[in-house]
Formats: structure tokens, sequence, C-alpha cells
């Protein structure tokens, strides 16, 4: 009898999920509306619905969850997670066990860890030990996977790339520290960029009236657009990002010594736009004999990533 | 018969260690000069000395070597070590392979590694799975303990915490870098803090003309007696330091979620001089979750940590 498993990552909009079997090969995939704005007990029925549906007639053996927020994978609970209603410390294993046949094998992780896992063992870094994620959206999350094994923290709750210090003295970070990477490396970040270069009078023309005509949610895209037709303003802002991306690279290669780093998100399909400037700011930064043996890569799977890396870990269980 | 090992910590001028049984208690100790500024060579024909004489009849089963520099320890390289002259990618666990009985096991990795292991095993951390150790003497070393392994990289150059950036625009260090923590937290770091306290005429009368007269070396120590005797400019220096920590443990934190940071070497003598203000420092900018995890501890071993490990890594084999 085959083992199948069910990864699944759970969105504030969607949850996106498939059903793979002991081989890792998909079988099947479905989405529907996570609903997490209408609280946790209205996600945790969408969920049972979902693997009940993937799940057909056939026998599961586990399911892996990724999830967007601060989760102690130790004991299955979402520590803290802004885009879920209502949820702080808050049991989900213990609650979807109560849920489902209880044999079922459930694991939680942070969902930037489980698309780490994903590009290790499918995409990018399927032929690496060790290896960096950085998941580059409206924030910045990270994945460790070291010799082969996800690091997620003694308590489930590390990984948090995005939430390194690079500048000391640099701008406030949502999390309540200052100068974290995610301020200078994300949607966020170069939201926060389009403004000050507003403010102060340092924007182009041409891009200075779109973006304010902008919503936000289509500034990086902007930004993008205008810096491959050569605009000044948008391309600093990519070597900004490209420089602190080089910057936290150097400091994680002089510490963990990895293999790779895959870069993956929305943000990093401006690759050719920031990526010479962070090798190139790595490079200067980083011990030069650990630097030599790490490749920078960008991320192969994109989406897939987080539900790939799911089922695995529910595999591995 | 009992399994003997020995642990050997190689420093510029002495090399120490001790003949450890099975159970890691110390059964004999011995210290000689390494002469490391005479060359490899000469190193390694007192390595072996050493090997031979704390021996004694006993049959040995294998030798743990910590060596201050980047060290391969997947391939036993010394990739580069200022404080051994003349060396560069030197092979020494194939060198000292030649020269001792080919079945003793030889593990070689960058000191301060070993001396996580042995605070870890021994120390501080004895109760925990997940450590890191910083030494702080003239610069900063580490040590990560991640689930009760050593995690020195997937090359062994990694662990290196004195060289992440805290501050992207802060001070040059002697790696390359700018405003890695060791420029902020290390014995050349108060220095540094004196030497521009007396250019800008910031430093108090006392301290200045004290720090005018000493030797590079006592300038840590002075700083500590007048901190300890109400010098503002010295308490100020201490601040500094203890600020620099805080940031870094919770990037640290952040990062890799662990259960202890042990502090160690040198500097760490001035404990109730920076200690309020690291922790402080760490509980406002680092997530609060994994934080509330986090013990910071003093180091207990001492100068033993590093053998000790040393030789634990030894009988791991």
């Amino acid at each position: 009898m085959d083992k199948y498993v069910v990864g699944l990552d759970i969105g504030g909009t969607n949850m996106r999920g498939a059903l793979l079997d002991g081989d890792e090969e998909q079988v099947d995939e479905l989405k529907i509306p996570s609903e997490a704005n209408l609280g946790i007990e209205r996600l945790i029925d969408n969920l049972a619905d979902f693997i009940d549906k993937i799940r057909g007639d056939k026998k599961i053996y586990g399911v892996g969850l990724g999830i967007p927020g601060i989760i102690d994978s130790t004991r299955g609970v979402i520590t803290a997670a802004p885009n879920i209603k209502g949820v702080h410390n808050y049991p989900i294993r213990d609650v979807l066990r109560e849920k489902l046949d209880g044999d079922i094998k459930l694991v939680i992780e942070n969902d930037a860890n489980m698309v780490g896992l994903g590009e290790w063992r499918k995409g990018a870094g399927k032929d690496v030990n060790s290896m960096i994620m950085m998941t580059i959206g409206t924030g910045l999350g990270g994945g460790l996977i070291l010799n082969g094994q996800l690091w997620s923290g003694a308590h489930g709750m590390g990984g948090e790339i995005g939430h390194m210090t690079i500048n000391s003295e640099g701008p406030r970070c949502k999390c309540g520290n200052y100068g974290c990477l995610e301020t200078y490396a994300s949607a966020n970040a170069i939201r926060r960029m389009v403004s000050e270069a507003i403010s102060n009078g340092s924007i182009s023309t041409a891009l200075g009236d779109r973006a304010k005509a902008a919503r936000p949610g289509e500034i990086p895209e902007l930004v993008m657009e205008a810096a491959l037709s050569g605009d000044e303003t948008a391309l600093g802002i990519w070597q900004e990002v490209g420089k602190a991306l080089g910057i936290a690279i150097a400091s994680l290669q002089n510490l963990l010594d990895v293999d790779m780093v895959v870069l993956g998100g929305g943000i990093a399909n401006a690759w050719d736009l920031f990526i010479r400037t962070a090798e190139d700011e790595a490079a200067i930064r980083g011990f030069d004999a650990p630097m030599e043996k790490l490749k920078i890569e960008k991320s192969v799977l994109g989406d897939d990533a987080g539900i790939l890396g799911a089922g695995y870990l529910a595999l591995q269980k």
C-alpha cells in the first residue's frame, strides 16, 4: 500500500495543497479559500474540508502545514500569526488531531521553512546538503536546511532571516527592531524607499507621478518596470535591495557555511536588477574561503515549494 | 580496555591539552610551547611530542585539535591561521596521520567551536540541547551547538559569530568587512573606542592619562578597573560592548532559536559591566517568543572548555 501525505500552504486568503505519494510525486492538487480573516475556527473547518476532499478514499499517512507566523513546531502551536484573526498560542496540532483520524501524523512549520524544504528536495537545492532559503515578498522569510535537515530551532521558531539586524541604526521594522534585513529587502522596503524618495524630492518625475497614482501593492512591479526602462531612482532602489541581501548573505555564510543560498518570492523576479550587486557585496564582506564555496540561485519551484516541503516533512515524520 | 583521547587547544604561544578517558574525565594534563611563530613544521613536531608525552604507555583512540583560524574541518585543512607562520591550505590532518600511529582518529576544528562543545558538554550548557558560544577575547569567536551537534558548516568553516555584520556602516574590521560584531565587542574594539575617545577629547582625564601610558594589551583591564571606580567614559564603553552583544544575540535568536547563549573569554570577566545592557538590548530587538526561551550565561570552564570539547569530539569520531 502506498503512503499518501497532504502538503498544505496556508495563506491569509487561500489554502493551496497537494496529495503526494510515498515518492513525493504529486497525485492531486487543490486550492480553496482559507477565510483566515473570519477567525481560526473557520480556518480549521476549511482545513478539515480540504483534507477530506483531497484524500478521497485514500488513507492518509500524514499532513504537513506551512503557516505564516511564529510557529512553535515542537509543540504544534501557532504562537502568533498576524494574518489569522484572533490567534495567539493556539494549539493547532491538538485541535486538528481531534478533527481528523487520530493516526494521521501532523507537522506544523512556519511557511518559509516549508518553502526552504521544498526547494531543497525538488528545486534549486536538490543537489546540496546545506541551504539557506530567503522568500522575499511583502516581508522576508527564511528557512535553514543544515546537512539535510530543516533547522527551525530548539522551539521551532527560528529561521527568521528577515529579522537579522544588518544596520543597527537603520529604519524601524514592523517587528520592533531597527535595521532588520526585511526593512531593506522586501516589498515593504521598496515602498518605504519610494516614499522617502518622494518626500525628499530625489525621485524622477516619471516614477514619482506613477508611484503617487498607484496602490501600495503595485509599487514593487512599478519600480521593476521603471528600472528596466533605465530610471535612475528605480535602479538605485534595486541596488539598495541587492546591497542589503549581500550584507546578509555574507553574515549568514560566515556564521553557517552552507552550500547554497536560494532566493524566491515575488521580489526575486527582479533578479537581474539586484543579483550582481548582491553577489559583489557578499564577496567583499564575507570570508573568502566559505564565500568561494557558496552558490546563490533563484528558486525554481515558485508557489509549489511550500506544498512540496510540507508533504516531504509529513513523510519523514 | 578504556578508550583514551587527547584534547588539545593550540594557541600562538602555547599548546595546552589533556588526556581524557572514555567518560570524558581528565586523567592528565600538559602545557608546552607551540612555537607557532617558528612555522608549521615546528608546530607539528611539538604536537607529536605533546601526544607522545601525555599518552605515556596508553593506547590512544583519537586526538581532537582546536586551532585558531579558518579550518576546513571536513578535509582536515587549515585554510588560514594568522597566528601560525606560513600556513595556507595546510593539510594538517594528513600530515599528523603520517607522524602518528595510523589508527588514531584525528578531528580538527576552529578553537572557538571546541570551546562551545566543551561548555555544552561540561559547562554552562550541560543541561540544554542547543547553545551558542561566544568567546570574547582579542577578537570574538563563536561555536554553534544545534540539537546536541556541533554545526561548524558544510565545509567546517562556520560559527564565525564575530563576523556577522551588526552595523553595515560601522568601523572597518580586520576581516575586510564593516561593522562586524567583533568591531564592537572584543579587546580590539575596546582599544578602538579608547583611541577614539582620546582623539576626540571625550575621554576622562584620569582614564586618558592611564591609557596613554599603557601597553595595548593592558587597555581592556584598565577600562574594566576605571568602570568599576565609576569612570563615565569607561562605563560608556562597556555599555557599547553590551549593546552590540544584545543586537547580535537578538539576530542570532531570531535566526537559530536556541536554548542558551554562553559568553566566555577574557572580556566576559567584565560581566557585571555589560550584561544588563546586553540583555535589555536583546529583549527589545528580538522576537518575544524565542527571546523568552533564551538564557544568557557566563562560561564556567574558562580555558579548559576548548580542551574538553576537543577530547569529546575525538571520542565521538
